[in-house]
């Protein structure tokens, strides 16, 4: 494989930013990668950045202006992979290819953002023309060309004939301390290492969990931007400041990528301006679905995922910026001056801690999700695997995902993740800074959805009488829905004559 | 219509519940209903509780066995009501009416819990066979029988036809006061007050309106419960004290519907147990879906409702039981001593303002989810109209309805109820005892998923400048997703070279 040659090993359509540093990452393993696009300018970008990468070295790479063209470069039973916009592109495109000549051995691997459901269903409806694959990738455009972490899902034939190819282009972590270990050097891939790679199940699946993985990212910088406006608007400190205390944040237990790119923005200078960069970019978010789909999956499964719902609910919000510019002037807020500056240490480590036992509490809501959508659709998921493979190359890779692969890898039952010994341990020693910080953020007027909705959930999970049997009694009251009593058989089902004297009870 | 015939002025199909609760209503305004079920034992029933109510004299009711021998009752062209479930049956009931032979003029009005899109879709599927209404009904059983609040739409026609019989039976309000006009007499219906029923617009509109109802029902409810849950857990008081506490809360601006219930059931014992009946109903809420459609719905149009959408997850978290009373025993609380007696006045106080609080900003969700609905369907819907059908019939009905209905017959054009002058001074004048009560209850570990998800969405909306530019920065970071500058044209996007040194802005 080490000449170019007109013949290649794998095919891959659409060189977007995603499909081109997806075929840079296959390069730089030793596959020759022929790629399509219909824009040429594309594949000329391709070319360019391929050529300035490699110096000398010959190319890997053979681009191809026509479906055909691209089946001839490739050796059956093919591989092609996709990475193009989820939705119809992908029909369109699986059209082409039957049109084409696609042969039934053939393997066509979707990597795009594809809602899970249309993964398990294009796997049917093209049982008969390709076998359809699919794998999620997380890692955003340097995952995706250095090392990214990949969730692949579907027939486990095809699995066999992609698996050495995906642990190759994976990111890598050190066996031993959970780490990353990262290359960013063109043409020197990383060897070595656990690969992010695993086979997560049946077709959908992959896309699933990695739809999850990206609810679990919404609510994750949620929670850090609640922290920053916390010690910007409340604490009254400068983004260098706060890049600071955040650079500190990723060298302890909150390590992550996330906190670490956090502190590199806020510690960055917009040049034109001489302001902070944050402070020069208009905070309106915007988002693709993703975090929606992890939402509203939740709402119809009846597991609580509600700081991954305050997150996507919180993006709609920062959307209304001409409403809240009104609003701003008209709606009142208290009047919190800043702490004084002795106490401002006690802030920053509650804070902290809120931000750790939140962020616990969504990834216990996301992998809760995880299992009951895997009982509803009979998948066997192994989650001491997926906590492993968005240890490195994903948006969330953080360094206490080796602590949530160790806590299922010994108890792969576990129910939530919140009852695993070292977790309700670290729970406990930190609840009380969490809740003062969710106290204080109250009291300045500082919104907190998903801090303060993580919080609710860990109270209302922990508690063993909830007030919905006031709920239940007040369905009763208005619908005659009848309620459970504690003291009969379970699903015995009673309903109050509330309007009788005495309101005696029926069943 | 005061003798018994056979022949009929309304059809009937559904004698469960709300069906049997509707035909008596109608009755009781001089209505002749010819009634179809295909059980007999529930027409019996109706039969039985209809002679019980009437006495001596005549009824007005015809039972029918079969769809022809209704379509035979009634005057052409037809007007026949479904009180059916939802789904499924709705069709398989239209099925039967057009092999029985039902005319392109007669009216079939579903006034079952459809998904709003399914009336839509309805609307067109049999425009061929008969005229689709739809009517949502809210008030429950009681409602139903002595005055609902309805939310008709569909074909105009159709509704001049149906306006007379919905404003006859539906609740009614005293057009001064605002409030509710009620008689649970059997035969003796209200006469005068403005009528809750209006016109809502196309097919489908007044469903999804009912479904916004049921939604600020889901949270109201929540809300309710959650400040029982502070008074019971965090200021130790026992179920009659609490339900004093309501009572009170009834007198002032809180007063409705959902609080006096409340009151209600806190102050009923089991005759059994002798316990507080409250006590001896498990806590595991059960819900039917129209909250989750809400929620959904929101996420989906990116209108941010979220505390709707945590009260639907506080269903399903409670319904999570076995677990919980495991994690009961493993997760940690704070140390939290209820406050001594002196201080509990100021507490309840404080929870009081709370209430009213996030319940105003449920109604300010709840109303600019609809808004947008509307644009988006392209519904022109009357909001005062709405605000004032809801004053009376219906579950969430409330004095402060009365001032909504005003904020828009002011503003039609009203972004959002908290802008509403009236609203802000409200809001002003109570957000520091809300803040109170957040804070306090997070400290003292009680879950207050709607109450403070209110409060974060309340200070959110009044925020000119949000972390959301952190999170834009954070996205272009890894995903070269772009943003806007504050000081440059709207739409203009730009993309930070994060890698490169100085990190340079391109567009």
């Amino acid at each position: 494989m080490n000449e170019a040659t007109a013949g290649c090993d794998i095919g891959l359509i659409g060189a977007g930013v995603m499909g081109k540093s997806l075929t840079l990452n296959l390069a730089d393993h030793g596959y020759r990668v022929a790629v399509f696009d219909r824009d040429p300018n594309r594949l000329d970008a391709l070319h360019d950045q391929d050529a300035a990468e490699r110096g000398d070295r010959p190319t890997r790479l053979h681009g191809c202006s026509t479906y055909p063209q691209l089946l001839a470069q490739l050796p059956t039973p093919r591989i092609i992979l996709l990475s193009i916009p989820a939705g119809k592109p992908v029909d369109e495109v699986c059209q082409r290819l039957i049109a084409a000549g696609i042969g039934t051995e053939d393997i066509v691997v979707d990597t795009g953002n594809s809602l899970w459901s249309d993964s398990q269903a294009r796997e049917q409806h093209y049982r008969s023309h390709f076998i359809f694959f699919s794998t999620a990738v997380s890692g955003g455009e340097v995952g995706a060309r250095f090392g990214p972490s990949l969730m692949p899902s579907g027939c486990p034939a095809a699995w066999s004939r992609l698996q050495p190819i995906w642990e190759a282009i994976a990111a890598k972590v050190d066996p031993e301390s959970g780490q990353p270990i990262e290359s960013r050097v063109p043409g020197k891939p990383v060897t070595g290492g656990e690969p992010c790679a695993a086979y997560i199940g049946p077709g959908g699946s992959g896309h699933y969990v990695k739809m999850v993985h990206n609810g679990i990212e919404y609510a994750d910088m949620q929670m850090i931007c609640e922290a920053y406006q916390i010690m910007r608007d409340a604490l009254g400190m400068q983004p260098a400041a706060i890049a600071a205390v955040f650079a500190q944040w990723n060298r302890g237990v909150l390590n992550s990528y996330l906190i670490e790119i956090s502190a590199e923005i806020l510690a960055t200078t917009d040049a034109d301006s001489g302001l902070p960069l944050v402070d020069i970019i208009l905070d309106k978010a915007g988002q693709k679905g993703t975090g929606l789909w992890t939402a509203v999956s939740s709402l119809q499964l009846g597991i609580p995922a509600p700081s991954i719902a305050e997150a996507v609910a919180a993006r709609s919000l920062s959307a209304l910026k001409p409403e809240r510019m009104i609003a701003s002037g008209v709606l009142a807020g208290p009047q919190a001056a800043p702490p004084p500056d002795h106490q401002k240490h006690a802030h920053i480590e509650a804070l902290h801690d809120a931000l750790y036992c939140a962020k616990l509490c969504v990834y216990a809501q996301g992998f809760q999700l995880m299992r009951c959508a895997a009982r509803e659709q009979g998948w066997t998921l192994n989650f001491a695997a997926i906590a492993s493979i968005w240890r490195a190359g994903c948006i969330i890779r953080a360094r206490f995902l080796h602590a949530i692969r160790e806590a299922f890898a010994c108890d792969p039952d576990l129910q939530n993740l919140l009852l695993a010994p070292y977790f309700a341990k670290q729970l406990a020693a930190r609840q009380h800074n969490w809740r003062q910080a969710v106290a204080h953020a109250a009291l300045s007027g500082i919104p907190i959805a998903a801090l303060g909705s993580a919080l609710s959930y860990y109270d209302a999970y922990r508690t063993a009488v909830l007030p919905a049997n006031l709920l239940q009694a007040q369905r009763d009251f208005f619908g005659a829905h009848r309620f459970e009593r504690i003291d009969r058989d379970e699903g015995t089902l009673y309903h109050c004559e509330w309007s009788l004297p005495g309101r005696p009870l029926t069943h």
